[in-house]
This record gives C-alpha cells, structure tokens and sequence, in this order.
C-alpha cells in the first residue's frame, strides 16, 4: 500500500492554526511533533497514562480504545493523539500546553521589580569587584585625508595607518573584519572619510577592526556596542542583549527550548541525538529554530542589526553545551561518562551560524563533568560563592537540579535529576514566573479558600501556577490537612474532588475567575511530580554533605536560583521538606544564576578568566555512586520527609 | 497591461536543453543571460554586430528588421537575440559558444608535456629559494590514555595535554576548532584512543588543531594535507589542489569567469554591480556558481573531503579580488580610483564560504592599484623577476594586459586593457588551449593551405583556435601576403572569401575535417579583436619604457604568462607587431603566472611574505595619463605597426 499524504490541522487556542503535512498512518501525537507541538505525553505514546487527549473536529481517525476517554467523549470527537491514526486530513483541537516551549515556558524575563533589584545588585556588585568593562571591545572615531589622484592608497590602508596612529600600534597588527571591509567604501564616502569604527583588543596587542560607522551614523546616539548573554537549560532560554559600554539591558527574550519535543530530560535528548540524523535535528532545534529566532526578535526589539552583537556568552549544563554546538553527546550518558570537552577555549561568530557578528568573540562557559556544566561554574561565579570565607550552599532549581558547596578555598558540586516540576513542567497548571502566575498563595485553614499573590498588573486573573506558587500551594494544603505526606487529598469539601478515575485534586480557582476561562486544578498527580522533584533536591543536599562530612548546620548561606519565580515562600519550602532547616535569613534568592553568570562574562574578560579558573577548581561529587542516596530520597519523597524532626519550624 | 510568464527553453548542441521562466516582453538575449548562457553581443544588444543570431524553433517572438538576417534565413527562423521579444512559450536553439564560459573556456589544464615540464621548473626553483613547506600544517601522532570512571577528563582536554607535551607547548595555546571537536569522541573511540591530528602552527607559538583522523584511518595512505591555489581571471578561473607535503598536485579545475555572463570586461562587471542587488550577483557567480562548484568536483576527483583543505591562497585582479569577496568595487572605476583594499590580512575559510574548512587560512595576493591586483604581484613572484640583477619584463597576456618592468631593486607595473582575444575571447573561432585547440600554424606561401599542430591526442580534429595559434595564423597570412597591414583580406582564392556583408575571412578547416562539423573560419572583424588586443599589449610596452627613460634593447629578459597557450611562437608575435623585436632567447613562457605564484604562495608562508611584499614596493604607472599613450596605441593598431622598422626581423 502506498503512503498518502494528508494536511493536519492543528487549532490552539491563542495561537495561529498550524498546518503540517503527514502520511497516512501517522499518529496525531507524532503529526503534532512534526507541527512542533509538543501535547504532553509523559508514557512517551504508549496510551497508558491518559494526557495526550486532543478533540478531532473534522476528518477521520482509526483510534484504539482506552479507559481514559469515556463513551460520551468518544463520540464528541475526543481521542488520545498517541493512540489515533490519521486516515483523511483531519482538523484537531489541542490544549494550548502543546505550545508549551512556545508560550507557557517563558522565563524570568526581569519584568518584576524584584527581579530588577536583584539584578541591580548584580550589577552592582560585578563593579565594585572590578568584572566590569574588560570586554576589549571600543568605539574609535576616525577622520581619513580624502583620496586624490596623487594619493590613492586604498581605503583599508588608509584607515589602518591613521588608526593605528591613534592608538599607538601597527597597521600589521590591526585585523580587519571581512564584515567591515565590506562597508567600508560606502560608509567612509557617505561622510566625508570620518567615521567610528568598533575595536576589539586582543591579545598579545592585536587588534581587530570588527564594524564600521559613518560619521553622521555616529552622532547622536553613536554606535552601540552590543552583545548576547544566553542561558540554554534543558526545559527553556534566556537572552539578555546587552550594552556593553554602559551595562544596561536593551533587550530580553526567553522560549521553551526548542529541543523539547524530543523529550523533557537530557537523557531523552541524548538518546535522540544517536538516532539517524538526531544529532542535526537537536543541534538546529535549539539553534536555527530557538535561539536564532530568539535573537532575531531581541535584536529587533533593540533596534539593532545582528551583526551588531560583538561578544557572546552561553551558559548551558553539559549536555546542552554539546548539543549547541552541534557535538556527539552520546558518551556524556555511556561509562566513564566523559563529555567530549570541558572548555571550548574562545570560538568566532560565525561558528555559530546564528547571524552574530562573524568576528565576535564566543565565550562557552566550562563544564567540569557530564552532569555539572556552564550553568553551574557561571552560577557559581554570580553568586560569589567563591569569594566568601563562609561555607555557602547554591541550590540551582531547573529540570537538573545542581547544588554547589564551598567558598574561597573549595567548591564541590553534583547533580540530580528534578524534572521540569519547578519550571512549571509536569504541572497541569504549572506555568512560568510570568504575567498570571500565581506566585504565592495562603490558604485559609478554615474555609479553605486561597488568597493568591499574582504576577501582572493590578487586576490580573490567575492563569496557571509558578514554581514558588506552587511550593506555597501545596505547603498551605498541607498545613490546612487537605494532603496528608504522601501527598493525597484527605478532605473532602467545596473546593477538593476526586474524578473518576480516582485522582484527587484541589480546585485554586474556578473558570470564571481565571484568565483561561478555566478552571485552576492541582491534582494528586502534579503534587506526585513535585514531591519528587523537591525529593530529590534535599536528599542530594544531604548526600553530599554527609559525603563531605559536614552536618547541616556548617551551611552559612544558601543561595538559591533558578527559573522557580522571585517571590520564593523559604518557610513553605523549608515545611515541605524541600529546603533544609535553617535559619530564613540565610537564604538568598539569586534568580537565574547561570544567565547572570553568563551577562559576567560578557561584560568582562577577567570575569570569564574566573569562571573558566572556578571551573578547574571544582571537584564533582558523583551522588550516585554513593551507597545511601537511593534511601535518602526515598526518605525525601514525603512530606516533609520520613524525618519529620528535621523541618520543625518554630512558627 | 499585465506581465505573463513565459517559459523559454534554449537547446545547446552537445548540452542539456536548459528552461527558464520569463516575463513576456523581455528579449531572448535577456532570457538567456537569466539561464547563464552567454549568448555573444558585442555591440551590448543594440542590433547593430549581428552576432547574437539564434533560431526559433517553436514559438512566437516580436523582432526587428536586420541587415544581419535574410529574407530566407527569416523565414526560416533565424533571428537577432537582442531585437527579438518573447511573447509565447519559446524554443530556441543558441550557438554552442554561448556555453563559453562552461566549456569554451577551459583554461590551461597542466595536460600538456610542456606545461608540465615549465610547472616542475616552477617546483624546483621555488624548492631551491627556499619558498618550499612551511605553511605551518603538519600532521601529529597521538595514543591516549583511555578515560575510565577515575579518570573521566574530557575527550578535548585529555588530547591537548597529550598534545601539549608532545610539541613542547602547553595546552592553553592550542586551539582547537569546532570542526575537530565535532569528529573528536567518534575519532577516538573508534580507535582506542589513537589517531591523527592535522596541527597548524600559527603566530606567537600558538596552535590551531584543524582535524582528526582515527588511527585506523591514518594507516596506509596516512592523511592528506590538503590545499587549493586558485586563479580567479575576468574570463576563466583556475584551481590546483595540492598536497602541502609533498607539493603534488592531486587535482586541477578550471571554467569560465561565472560572471562573464554581466560582461566581458571589468568595467562592465563593475557597471553591474552597482545596479540593485549586483554586487551580490557577481559576488555569486564566481563564488558559488563557480569557484565553489569546481572545488566540488576537484574534491571529488582527488578523492577528499572539502573540510580537508586547510589552506587556500587566491589571486585575482583587483577587481575580480572584490567581487570575490562581497566588497564593492564601483570606486575602482570613479576617480581617484582608490579600491577598498589592497591586502586583507589572513582570512579564514568560514569567511569565503566555499565549504573549505571552516578554520583554513585564507591568503588573498595584495593589488597595487585599481588595475594592477594580486594575479600581478603574485606573477611578479612566481617569475623571479624580483630575485634577478638583470632587467626583466613580465608581460601577463590575460583579458587585461598587465606589465611590470624591473629587477631586485625596483619593480614598475601597468596595466592595458586587451579584451579576452588571447583567451579565445572575441574570436569566432576562438578556444581555450585545450584538446581541439589548433596551438600552431604554417601557411604554404603558394597553395595558401595551413599545417596545425592541434593539442590532443593523435588524430585529433582541429576545433578552433587558442591564442598561440592565433598568432601564428595572423603571422603567417601577413607573411604570405593574404592580409594586410590593416588586417584585410587582400588575396582571393580558394580558402579565402567575403561574405555578402562584405566581410572577408580566410578558412582554416573546412566542415569535414572539423571536430564540430563546420567551417572554422578566422574573419576580418576577429582580427581586428585581435590587433586591438596586440596593440594594447605593445603599445604598453613602449609607453611604459618611455616613462621610465628606458629603452627596449634595455630589457633583458622577457617572460610571458597567460592562457594563450604554451606554445607561444615569439617570432610570429614580434612579426604581427606585438612583441618587441628582442633576441628570441631572451623570452620564456611561464604559463600561467598568477596561478604559479598562488601555488608557491600556498606552499609557504615566506613566499606569501615575500608576495606581500612586490606589492609594498610595486610601483603603479597609469599609463593613460601619458600623452603619447593613445598615439602609440593607434600607431600599433597595424601589422606589425606603422614603424615597421621596429620588427625588422631577420629571417
């Protein structure tokens, strides 16, 4: 039988309808991959666990039955996407989550005046510490003798021996930038042979002219010099675009990393990647099709040509540092578990291929093992861990959860697998730190009504809930008695249910009172997901200072960072049992720590000098080697623990 | 009125029909140029050569009337390319010679014995100045040790310090580029850890690791270090590429100028270029369209991958150096005519985008002036002339003349402009001096019936004429009195005639001892072309010497380079008037000069120093702001000129 070719239509809500071409036969859960949708799917197609329900509203589909769409569904036109082939073209709602790493993923983009603070003191303190500046790049303004019949050097030799004049140097030792020579007629002619052209000091005193600006381009406002700070995690990305003269921010973008519909974890992506052709399916899925896109729009935003972005650092854990640059990861998973590099040493734009200036320098922060990469030596590096005398815990809270523990004279790190619970993922609510994210919430212990703090502007309807929303949520039902430590729904009343098929939930906020029009659930399901997620988190904390043999006390501040929102509830975290019980005023949250690490970078040379020396000096500690982590997250998986004593709270 | 697009199919003898979509109104000429054919029209489209005569097969064109076309031949078909209009779906059958650029053209190939022996000169000489392997590539042995669960150091770091130790460096010196790195853990593996490496030694006891082999691969033959030497003339392009370690040629390409289809010459190259989206037209057809589609094949004749040449040296006039690289070159034709550059310092290969590695130095001849580019200074070296005490001339007979006059001391330059008649150009007969090429000519003073030797195998038919033979076919009817000082047919006879417009030709071969089955025939309007390009040549000569108070006994050697061929008969061109009437021993062939010094620069870095610079000090005459240059230009517009006492030879 030969294939047929059918048009799937994909309608979300909010968004354009996609359409994408398939062959009879195909899933509608694979056709929706190919439509880069990733409907939620967490049995990976096997239609065991019930979540990939989508409404056919036109054609035909042949469907197995299953326990999760009832009789009166069925015949409404609802299927589950794995279990449903396509037989016609064929028109399918799904539910606007498939859009996931498109909308709902978007991350900490300092909107909130929190998040602007701690950036501020960021900034701050990159300055008073001295990683501010050295970026070697500068504005150099030229005024050339104009041509003449008896005077007809060239103009790149014009320009080289009057700039190298300027700045005490040799023409033989200023580069020139195929990307400026090209400009370099028109822009001296159209004012007059001035103009402002961009330096860059490299070492060993060379210098590279890397643009090109007319003197009536150069006045009021002069160039800028640009550049790009990026944080790649597993589930999203973030892009600050920077001015590096002054410091500011011209431009944020963050998206769901575009490799998700490849799977939710780097284990699933690395397994991707050694299939036929999967290493340049993963590689332009985070590249061409996110983070270009990414920079497009920001540079857009900024006003600024790409070509214009003359320095780049990323920041990415181990596995998405080799899928970036489009290297075999497959060994990062495989006994001994080596990554293919640690350091990159300084790559040029055009490596890239991302539309940067060809010319800019392209700092990768350093990995140091297969689970402990340049998210965390540049998260290590902004936190200033490694400046302190006293002992600091950095917990960094993304799909990999990773912990760093020093201070000037040591730093350990290690890893553990969280899952994307605390970026929103797993969550049927969950949802980034962003407008109509609850971020907080107390419930009231007798009538179990919420009271909720939510991002956006006066007014905002909730949409879904964030990380630190959802710590708060699920310590409070705890609290009231609605969940009991295993996490189950104990109460029955206005506001909690059990469906038909047994699973629990409580109701945050009904359809007419959130953004969606639907109602806000947080079901035993997505309690499950978290408990695991924080389970893991502590256990790893104890593991690895017991394998230090440090007690819990010796930590003398703890910083904590990560896409989880700013407005973190330290008390709720600490009586869930995810946070270990300390002091409150010990925690510092810190906001993304690897993109901070990375905007370092970016504005300082000395700053990547430190993050690649931090790296080279922190030992990695292998969690699961070590013969009580499995019992200890076991322990963890309650609420707040099997070892209650550990989180007493004295409120 | 509405534009309706048309579809014209152009069939080619001995080629592929060729189809393109064409907007009704537009002229067959224009549509042909859209299918890359370059359909001959001197007189630029305007109707009055009649050259452009074509033959509609099926269709319906709008023409004007023409004395170029008959009543019968009208009827039958024939029309004017450039007066014709499509209005239907269009068949038309084109000349042969409208594939010039892609077959006519094939330029000097290195396949001919005496071509072979001037290369071996060219290798032997180089090999004894020392100008021989030090291009900084080498290949490096490696054996590490296997990672394992107590030793799990990256791939990348684990060969840098094996590296490091091994060459007496230390490992933050070495680069490593991401080409390699991709290939890195597969290499290894597949190998216990051994393998190859392709290092390059850069400034400042730096390193750059280009690539890996694994140590399978690198047994019998062991890696090649791969480079590519190319000529980039206005009416062909040449290729070598060569084995660095041993200066082999492993493969040899050459095509037509892609762009010639925007014009012959420079000047309207330039004239393109500034029209909406040229100069990335012309920048195209030689880079991808040409350049790139050759480095392809030869890639693929030798048997590499194109990411193995590590080193590419390119010489060009100045303004095929322009085009080339994307950077505009109106200002070479605008006074003061000052180019954008006369050297680039070292590129890399991501910058031209040819699919060489990415990290390849790219080394670009230095130009002089707007008219003199780096095929000069790179033929400067490639000649020697700079090395000897003794006066030299070097004339480079190419679509531009070129000259330059001097010793070890001082080095004067020129430039005339010739047009492609000594490339085949311009000349109905014309070929490149390849296989069918008639390279020599004797006419019998009584029967006027011609001796060729023909290049190719034995038996070869005669196919055309390539410059040499054009040389001696003009010398030898000047001696045998059939033209005359004007370059008219002056004798009637068997193998002679005037055709009804009144144009006289002398038959060379006849259709049925011809490779292509039709008359190849030399006509007045040829050589014409061709005195004007004589006279271009000699009277730059002489202006030049003039300017310089030199006279011409006062040079002592001259060396001839181009694609005229190698079998250049030096008493026929000082017969015709375009050489001077120097001892017959004093001129050498040196083929394709340009391309020779591209070769030697490929071989060494000294070389490209040295090349780097003839051009600091070449001095640039321009000749046409000497008053006595058109005078002398117009006397050498005759055979041999109308001094004839200069070319009193003495046979």
């Amino acid at each position: 039988m030969e294939a047929i070719t059918y048009t799937l239509t994909l309608k979300v809500e909010g968004a354009k309808d996609l359409m994408v071409p398939v062959v009879s036969g195909t899933s509608i859960l694979e056709g929706a991959k190919k439509a880069n949708l990733a409907i939620d799917a967490p049995c990976s197609g096997n239609g065991t666990c019930g979540k990939c329900r989508v409404h056919v509203l036109t054609g035909e589909v042949e469907s197995k039955e299953t326990r999760h769409i009832s009789p009166e569904e069925y015949s409404s036109g609802y299927r589950l996407a794995c279990s449903s082939t396509i037989c016609s073209d064929l028109t399918v709602s799904v539910p606007a989550s498939a859009l996931a790493y498109q909308t709902r993923m978007k991350v900490t983009d300092l909107s909130t005046s929190r998040e602007q603070g701690i950036f501020a003191a960021l900034q701050e303190e990159l300055r008073d510490r001295g990683f501010w500046g050295d970026h070697g790049l500068s504005l150099v303004r030229v005024q050339l003798q104009k041509p003449a019949l008896d005077d007809a050097m060239a103009d790149r030799e014009r320009l080289l021996w009057a700039m190298a004049e300027q700045i005490n140097s040799t023409s033989e030792s200023i580069h020139f930038s195929l990307h400026a020579l090209r400009k370099l007629p028109q822009v001296l002619r159209s004012a007059d042979f001035s103009g402002t052209a961009v330096l860059r000091q490299d070492a060993d005193q060379k210098y590279t002219v890397l643009d090109l600006f007319s003197g009536a381009e150069s006045e009021n406002p002069s160039p800028v010099l640009a550049g790009l700070a990026i944080d790649i995690g597993t589930t999203s990305v973030s892009i600050l675009l920077v001015n590096l003269q002054t410091g500011e921010l011209l431009a944020v973008g963050s998206a769901g990393n575009g490799q998700i519909r490849y799977g939710a974890d780097v284990i699933s992506r690395i397994i991707e990647s050694t299939r036929p052709g999967g290493l340049e399916r993963l590689h332009k899925a985070v590249t061409d099709e996110c983070i270009g896109l990414l920079i497009k729009q920001i540079c857009h935003t900024a006003g600024l040509p790409q070509e214009s972005m003359y320095r780049v650092v990323v920041a990415a854990n181990t596995t998405m540092t080799h899928l970036f640059l489009g290297v075999p990861a497959e060994h990062l998973r495989l006994e001994p578990y080596v990554p293919a590099f640690f350091t990159t040493g300084t790559l040029r734009g055009t490596d890239l291929g991302l539309g940067v200036h060809p010319d800019a320098e392209v700092e990768i922060a350093p990995s140091i093992g297969s689970y402990v990469g340049g998210d965390i030596t540049a998260g290590a590096f902004s936190s200033m861990i490694f400046k302190k005398e006293s002992l600091s815990l950095l917990i960094d809270l993304g799909t990999n959860g990773e912990l760093v523990f020093g201070n000037g004279e040591f730093l350990m790190a290690c890893a553990c697998s969280a899952g994307p619970a605390f970026e929103g993922g797993d969550i049927s609510c969950g949802m980034r730190a962003t407008d109509g994210a609850i971020e907080a919430c107390t419930i009231d212990q007798n009538t179990l009504e919420p009271t909720f703090k939510i991002i956006g502007p006066a007014g905002q309807k909730p949409l879904g809930l964030c990380g630190s929303g959802l710590i708060d949520t699920i310590g409070e039902l705890f609290r009231c008695g609605v969940i009991n430590a295993k996490g189950r729904i104990t109460h029955e009343g206005k506001r909690t249910f059990r469906d038909e098929w047994g699973i629990g939930g409580y109701i945050l906020a009904y359809a007419d009172q959130s953004e969606s029009g639907r109602d806000i659930v947080l079901t035993e399901t997505d309690i499950d997901n978290f408990i695991r997620a924080k389970g893991a988190i502590f256990s790893a904390i104890r593991t690895m200072l017991t394998m230090l043999d440090f007690s819990i006390d010796a930590v003398e501040a703890v910083y904590v960072s990560g896409g989880i929102g700013s407005g973190i509830n330290v008390k709720n975290a600490i009586r869930i049992g995810m946070f270990p019980n300390l002091p409150l005023e010990q925690y510092h949250y810190i906001g993304n720590s690897s993109l901070s690490g990375a905007y370092g970078m970016l504005m300082s040379r000395k700053a990547t000098e430190k993050v690649l020396e931090i790296g080279r000096g922190m030992t990695y500690l292998e969690l699961s080697s070590h013969p009580s982590y499995m019992d200890e997250f076991v322990a963890a998986c309650f609420i707040p623990h099997t070892d209650g004593a550990l989180f007493s709270l004295e409120t």
